[in-house]
């Protein structure tokens, strides 16, 4: 049944992450297959979200800089997994300037290669160490079932690739990133709980040694995979040859890590915060915190509505007035609440005649008739409860779908509906395989109390340790 | 003769720049031919005059959004004069996802083509005017003499497009972006002064009716584009059918505009502010405004250079503490001064015991010993001038390179240095091409006042009109 403009999650998540996309003008599938038009609105959430980013990456010491999308085919090869996994995703230009191209060019999937061959160049002495880079970019990687934000053939993002002298040091580093940056992210700003922990062999990215994530529980129960830092050991730097020489003198391959977070987390939001009435967002990522919505075109409300969006701005919130009153006071209600702005003020006539007017808290769809006067002051606590509820509402949501079990047929059965928590040691060798056939995977291995296993080596060996946790789940 | 640590503007200006370019660690050359990297340094400044363009685009009213990379190779012929233009200069993907693709997709060189396609579905009425989009993107244009920030194969920039209801609101708009947006960075902002006015046929965007643009001029006396607003009339909105209904129910076309500038502007920045030296910053756009150097490793000099990078900092500066004492201070010195730090403090044990520090100004190269105590307080009123002499340095030099001329063949003369002025009706039918004979182009016509010739239609005719000056000269 639907309740609001959209169908409702129970009836048809899919359908219903559709239509919010759709409806709250986020964004549009492209005309070559799997590509995706960012609207303004996605587009402003995107903004919030690398801005916050953004300044944790650099608070980690990392500078920004921009490589080429384009890529040698060649380097590509260089490093033997790393090809394997993104060989069949790859867009390749073979034409060029109205010829054919002597080697063609692959458009970047992500740019572990071409960063490296300059890495190669740059670094030599441990002076140059840690050498730690960041660009926001976008790549491109061939959809076969494209999703808008969440699989699509090109995105934008942010990935990171650092040097270090040591292989504690690359850890570390990974694990801050992990940690300060993207956790902080999700967790503080976007009011996304996530799992952190790392994958299994069989999950990890094509060239690393390990691969950290953040696994968030979406509304359908479902995971995804919201950000990753990789440790790459001295896989890249033996295959470009970035050497630097230590403070005895003696040459070495550097340690390397890389990590990246994208326009997936905007995905993230819809179907981590959404409910049946549309998106939900938290006022730190909303480019529209309050809006200011005129009834009608009267004098007086138009004076009580830019006098109240003068005082919030003065307040520093992000505000906007809603004056389109050839439109019908219900449709635009209805596309601010699909929009998931946090607070709406209504102004009409009749209250406004008594010094009243409506507020609207949107994530728990709370109506108040307020005296105009007190709506100013009233604005910045309704903000300040919108993230912190959000939070424990997903984080409590989680818990109601997350079981402890002790055998894979277990795992399986509560897999289906949400995450099964299952010591490796019950996993058995054939359990991953098991679970694929399920649908299932291993989204992230953690400790009993859910800490990341940083002491493990980065060897295969550890992922199956019978003291680690397997989180249990489907996902996107 | 070398003056610095590189060679002199006056002896080899192309060398010069590159040598700028590349000791200054701004960019490098990409693997694939005409590609760019851009270091750190480099985009540090991007992301200063990306902030900079970005808040003035959004306060006339632009949205960001994001289209995609991959445009269908089709889109590109709907609209004669620009698919003409833009052929020569293509990347096309033939192959993705390991198969042949049944139609190829070009690498977007500009998005006019992909962005009017969705201005197609999402314009219906009259209400949907104004329709006001910005992004900040990579394009691709195969480039056969490529040269870094100034002519990539790929490069950055932001690309504006609307639409609008009447030719006079498009008009009127794309000379606000010129104004308020373009030439305000680069004058107020990048302190480099820029005549305005708008193209000759011959010169103009392919598919405009008419193309305003910022011209520079740069340390060696050529001319440099660094930014154009165009008006494409109904050219578009015909080719993609982008129509609404007007308050009176009939069905028109819209009339547009586009508008863009890029990280050419960094290679504007550097040719047209620096020295023989090295680069010169305005503090606006420097990623480091001081730099505190540390010239021994002793307590007491890292505990006062310590202290002013606090004090400068609470200032609200832009500071780093260079303490590699391990690398000789001569060397770092000489390589601040071709980042083209505003302001460099150096404090050694022999000054310090005296309580004194030595502040150097970069862009005048004057060098203060001054009382530790003062240089807190003599940063601000320091940085404060910096922009404002380069502004009227670099307006010097343009005006004292830059003759009012009568015939053709003094244009021709004076354009080998700078800039000619002229007034059309002397240029001849043939004008055009026979200062093309000689490497030579009409910049920008303007009416004899400096001013923009904004009456005149944006028909041919008006472009040859006797009252109008053809600024000449050679160009990059």
């Amino acid at each position: 049944m639907t309740k609001g403009a959209i169908v409702s999650r129970d009836e048809d998540f899919p359908r219903w992450y559709q239509e919010v996309v759709a409806r709250a003008e986020m964004a549009d599938n492209g005309p070559v297959r799997g590509t995706m038009v960012i609207r303004p609105w996605g587009y402003g959430i995107w903004e919030l979200l690398q801005a916050e980013l953004d300044r944790r990456i650099k608070e980690a010491g990392a500078e920004n800089a921009y490589f080429p999308l384009f890529i040698p085919e060649s380097f590509l090869s260089l490093e033997a997994e790393h090809v394997e996994g993104f060989s069949p995703e790859l867009a390749v230009v073979t034409h060029a300037g109205g010829k054919k191209l002597e080697e063609p060019v692959v458009v970047r999937p992500t740019s572990e290669t071409v960063i490296n061959h300059f890495f190669a160049k740059w670094i030599q002495s441990h002076r140059d160490l840690p050498l730690l880079v960041n660009q926001w970019a976008n790549v491109v990687r061939w959809e076969l079932r494209p999703r808008l934000f969440l699989r699509t053939t090109e995105f934008l993002w942010q990935e990171g690739h650092t040097a270090h002298a040591k292989e504690d040091e690359a850890r570390a580093y990974a694990l801050l990133i992990l940690r300060d940056v993207y956790r902080a992210t999700m967790v503080d700003v976007a009011a996304l709980p996530v799992l952190t922990g790392h994958k299994t062999a069989r999950e990890r990215f094509a060239g690393a040694t390990r691969t950290w994530t953040c696994e968030g529980m979406m509304g359908d129960g479902k995971a995804l995979q919201m950000g990753t830092s990789h440790e790459l050991g001295q896989n890249f730097s033996r295959a470009f040859g970035i050497t630097y020489t230590n403070a005895e003198g003696v040459l070495d391959h550097v340690w390397q890590t890389s990590w990246g977070a994208s326009t997936r987390l905007i995905g993230a939001l819809v179907m981590g915060q959404g409910d049946d009435f549309g998106l939900r967002l938290p006022p730190a990522l909303a480019p529209v915190q309050v809006v200011v919505l005129m009834i009608k075109e009267e004098p007086a409300v138009r004076a009580a509505a830019e006098a109240l969006v003068t005082e919030l701005r003065a307040g520093g919130h992000r505000v906007r007035l809603d004056d389109r009153t050839e439109t019908s006071f219900g449709r635009r209600s209805v596309d601010w609440e699909l929009k998931g702005v946090p607070v709406r003020v209504e102004i009409g006539p009749r209250d406004l005649a008594e010094g009243r007017v409506t507020v609207v808290t949107r994530h728990i769809r709370q109506k108040e008739n307020l005296d105009l006067r007190a709506v100013g002051v009233a604005v910045g606590p309704i903000l300040s409860r919108v993230g912190p509820e959000l939070l424990e509402e997903a984080t409590k949501a989680r818990q109601e779908r997350t079981v402890d079990v002790d055998t894979l047929e277990e795992a399986i059965e509560a897999g289906a509906n949400g995450f099964a928590r299952i010591r490796t040691g019950a996993l058995g060798s054939d359990g991953e395989d098991r679970l694929a056939a399920h649908a299932l995977s291993i989204r992230c291995l953690q400790r009993p109390d859910g800490g990341l296993a940083e002491d493990d080596g980065a060897d295969d060996g550890a992922d199956d340790g019978a003291d680690l946790i397997a989180v249990v789940g489907r996902s996107y």
